[in-house]
């Protein structure tokens, strides 16, 4: 398959998979800038995806980096409780892919955006040494949550919950990257399915961050919403700014694939989901009299434990720090 | 000066630099999304600025590097006559570099945007082999000119003009690629001062943008801006959108270094800013019976021609193609 020779070849390309036009924009691609309609508060965020740093070729299809980098994206704008409508793709490339990886990478992320009706607004095309995808995207607010969810809402004795898989991506990262070649990866996945989905295409809580929005209404001064993308042991702390809290993972709420894992190496599974990281799961805090709500509403919504004090107990034991830092 | 050993201590570092709020944000820095403020429609652009591709370590400093990163996006936020309100940064480090350095990359940013009352909503960090920054920024258009400023709205005979200084920054390139070691690059910056600054830290023209903006919204559909990053000679097609113009580059809209560059080197002068890149400059088209306000208006507005038949001619010869393309 040819690589293609120019950036006009690669903008035709994208542009079978991406419509040009979408319901919220006033004007598409194609002009110096996208024009969006206006609406409500919008609710924005930027995720960068970068090569043999949140991804490896080696194991990641072009379809499977073309999900995720915008996966990631949507992850952040469900934590806000907004409803995803567009997004921006800085896309550099290092020349050497041809046009089968091309579309595999375009019908990726484009599969994922007409599922939740999200539109591809613009951006820029660059050739470097490596593989970067840096993607903005952005969601309607409802009119009566305009600061959206955010994070640090909590008082003590509130509930917190999450929603999503603690710890399965860290059992297919770990394991993806121990495969040597194409053929340990294979069995690693077959033995393995839906911890390396979970590392490798994340499904983003979209609906699940809606719902949680217009519960929080009621009260949104009392409700938090959080990403869990650096694992919930750093990404806690930063949900209940400055509380603690005494939390509890039991073993049934643990995916099959994390406790087998733990199970076979002899580890805590309760702590290596903890540490987690690359969950996109969400993470909340709500008034106690709307817990039973939420978990009506949101039956996949799992109750960790309470606000309190300013230390967090996981299983009755204090934990400290944890998690990824791309600087430490 | 010790470098950063944590993600947190460059936020805190940026944070210095640029305010969490922002009048245009409802919800600023530090949560999952930052919320805008609703308003009206608002125009989005997103550019890529990499190391060895769009900068270079050796005569870019820190705050050259931030500068010129969100001074290219500003410059399409202008393109569009939009008042730029915010922007996103996705922001790739080495490792290597100490907070002396990254003061100076989120100073060189922070003053530009500054000037132009621009915030910082939010971002991303990540940590890979080369510097990479992408930025996505954006900006209110005025209530009445809802789509903005656009390409290919001319028709025969309106009137062809540009903002800005064609060629300038192709000498700084030029000049500052071929310097050998930081005495070489001192002494070209001394000799050539315009063309460097055109080069290391264009000012994107947003005042002239709204200036347009106010212009364009007597006759939207008639009016057409576009910001010229790849030169003219492959910016002016997509400005025309299929028609052609009869143009005029005269000796004297052409910039001092830029004349004195090409007499040196027995260079057409006009065919070398023609070809150009990395302007950042302005070209519209209007009809003729606007052409007289503009100017007045916008006194640094040149006359290159009127829109005539389906190719370029440059004083007198027909062009054809040219410009930078990533791929080709």
């Amino acid at each position: 398959m040819r690589t293609p020779r120019s950036e006009d070849d690669i903008l035709a390309l994208l542009a079978e998979h991406f419509p040009v036009l979408h319901p919220d924009l006033l004007v598409g691609r194609g002009d110096d800038c996208a024009v969006l309609r206006p609406g409500g508060p919008l609710a924005v965020t930027c995720d960068v995806f970068v090569e043999d740093v949140h991804f490896r070729r080696r194991y990641f299809s072009a379809a499977d980096i073309g999900h995720k980098a915008l996966a990631v994206n949507l992850s952040d704008v469900a934590s806000a409780g907004a409803r995803p409508t567009g997004f921006m793709l800085g896309l550099t490339l290092t020349g050497r892919e041809d046009e089968t990886w091309l579309h595999g990478l375009a019908e990726g992320m484009a599969a994922l955006a007409r599922r939740w009706g999200v539109g591809l607004a613009g951006g820029d095309l660059a050739r470097a040494a490596g593989l970067h995808l840096c993607v903005t995207a952005w969601g309607e607010l409802p009119a009566d949550l305009v600061h959206g969810l955010r994070r640090a809402r909590a008082r003590e004795g509130d509930v917190v919950f999450m929603l999503g898989s603690p710890g399965l991506a860290r059992v297919g990262l770990s394991l993806l990257e121990a495969a040597v070649g194409p053929d340990e990866a294979a069995a690693v996945r077959a033995a393995w399915p839906a911890a390396c989905a979970a590392h490798v295409r994340p499904e983003p809580l979209v609906a699940e961050g809606m719902v949680a929005a217009r519960l929080a209404a009621r009260d949104p001064d009392r409700f938090s919403l959080m990403d869990v993308s650096d694992g919930l042991a750093r990404d806690i702390p930063r949900l209940l700014g400055g509380h603690g809290a005494v939390l509890e993972l039991p073993s049934d709420f643990l995916p099959d694939e994390v406790r087998r894992y733990a199970d076979e190496r002899g580890l805590d599974a309760a702590s290596f989901a903890f540490e987690g990281g690359e969950d996109y799961a969400l993470a909340g805090t709500c008034p106690p009299g709307l817990w039973d709500d939420v978990a009506r509403a949101l039956p996949s919504a799992r109750r960790l434990g309470v606000v309190a004090g300013r230390e967090i107990i996981l299983n009755g034991c204090r934990r400290s720090g944890g998690g990824f830092d791309h600087f430490a």
